[in-house]
């Protein structure tokens, strides 16, 4: 058995960030892997402020997103997290044998907390739910960021913990997960700062229109130190030109680190060839989103198919660790 | 609507200490309330060191117990947790409400804690699940001992919290469970030190034959004043008295005062008064005992009908709580 399980927050519609960071990832995954789980993590989204009346709304844009990004449901298993309960079940189960010293040295729990006046408990047992979310299907690879892989050592601490209670020596039942690290590095947001992302404002949305795109691609940050167009710029420090490696051919992004570094195109001339690249792959995406937008029971019938598949494999797992461990 | 809800530990046959101290009440209580609910905690009792392999045994040894002393299928809902996995899916639900703080802040899992080396999450989170527990039915009225009155406040946070900030402002989701106080003192082991429980090894079974009650009985400690006979005796000291005062019916605890008090009956004759009124209650519970274990069939059917009814009521709440929290 190889299965690849991997999870997405239901932040509503996709950025080109999250794309290329994950999902784009995912699409090539699923040709590969005859057997890939991937899952929108609303029980995940309640640990922050949020908006309970827009969640629901964002899972479906995020199914509509992932659809649209080329997720086959005739390939992978696409579902929302909260239409199996079982994660919680398993979440519970290895909350009795996971040290609580484990889970306050997590860094994203220790970031997070230190933010925050009052701090959950599901903040602290966040990472024991991943362990279950992955551990319920018994994937083996998942696809990460560089930022989940202490989470993921955990999953595989709390499988080898219960294999040593709970299995038979010679026959673990949980596979111990290894991670699959994202290729792509971290797209940066339009002020070329921080991490593109929603809460910071500087994202490109998968689907937003070509005028949308170019409305926001055009004022964006390039090389600060390219003050006129005839200063000779440094493409590694561009964020325009690491989109390039994301989205234009090789021979155009040497073309671009020659044309920028001999100041021989000017950027607004750069971004317009990065857009034409961008567009050459989004405009297929943009087209499928209409459609599923048109359709929704299309997307409604991928999660509700995702779903079903799910709830049997749960099933099949919470009987063998139910029975293991002497639950009814 | 008035429902209560209880739970109890699922270990194995009951000792007069957990008949006297709960079960009694809730056999009272069932006649009393049109709606009782009975749960054996066994998602509970993963959280200390357990034997996977007696786990499931001693639920159903627990429910052969309960249904012995009186616990009517008819009248009142008998389940075992683990088999309404909903507990664990509004448990997770809770965590993301509730602050760790007030869980650190805990009596029992500051003791718990203290005593171990290595801590488990899923002690620190107990509580949350026993919120969960009693939520999930919407339940209004706990029976409890004391120590479970923290507990139980923290389960009325939780409501007040959930309704707060996901339900209509003039109509609160969940009520604000109350404690209904055991009336029965906690019942001391034979030993007359320490309270009566199985990892104490000072305890009466239930189900024991009289002969094997009486064996134990004759040796237990009474007034340790008297020494002799002929010596006085201090009934309010004595734990046999105390033990009158849970089987013997009012004349007798009175006489039993007199007579020891002056010196009139030894403690064996005092002993013997009281088995006589033990056996009158006992040997009707010993016989459905008898009766339930030669038909296995009528407990694992008592078990699934109260898990059918259970499962109906906490699907309701689970979708009236995921349609308020955003959730598919």
């Amino acid at each position: 058995m190889a299965r690849i399980f991997s999870g997405i927050q239901p932040s509503g519609e996709l950025h080109i960030g999250n794309y290329l960071g994950a999902v784009k990832n995912w699409v090539q995954l699923q040709d590969q892997h005859p057997d890939a789980i991937f899952c929108i993590v609303d029980y995940h989204a309640l640990t922050g402020n949020y908006d309970p009346a827009a969640l629901r709304q964002r899972t479906r844009e995020m199914a509509v997103s992932l659809l649209a990004a080329g997720i086959d449901p005739a390939k992978a298993t696409l579902y929302a997290q909260s239409t199996v309960p079982q994660h919680t079940e398993l979440a519970w189960i290895f909350n009795t044998i996971t040290p609580l010293g484990e889970l306050e040295r997590q860094t994203q729990y220790k970031d997070k907390a230190s933010r925050q006046e009052s701090v959950v408990v599901g903040l602290l047992t966040y990472p024991v739910l991943q362990a279950a979310d992955i551990l319920l299907y018994r994937a083996d690879t998942v696809p990460v960021g560089e930022d989940q892989v202490q989470h993921l050592e955990l999953s595989r601490e709390v499988a080898r913990k219960w294999n040593l209670r709970f299995a038979l020596e010679d026959a673990p039942y949980f596979p111990e997960p290894q991670p699959l690290l994202t290729p792509t590095r971290r797209i940066m947001g339009l002020d070329g700062k921080a991490k593109m992302s929603k809460s910071m404002g500087n994202t490109i949305g998968l689907l937003e229109s070509g005028d949308e795109i170019w409305a926001k691609l055009r004022p964006a940050v390039t090389d600060p130190a390219r003050v006129r167009k005839t200063d000779p710029g440094t493409p590694q420090v561009c964020n325009i030109y690491h989109l390039h490696k994301a989205f234009s051919p090789a021979p155009v992004v040497a073309e671009v680190a020659e044309k920028c570094s001999t100041a021989a195109w000017g950027c607004i001339a750069c971004k317009q060839v990065l857009f034409e690249h961008m567009e050459a792959e989004l405009v297929p995406i943009r087209r499928r989103a209409a459609e599923l937008r048109d359709q929704p029971d299309l997307a409604s019938e991928a999660l509700a198919a995702g779903t079903a598949r799910c709830r049997a494999i749960a099933a099949e797992t919470m009987t063998a660790v139910k029975s293991a461990m002497g639950l009814e």
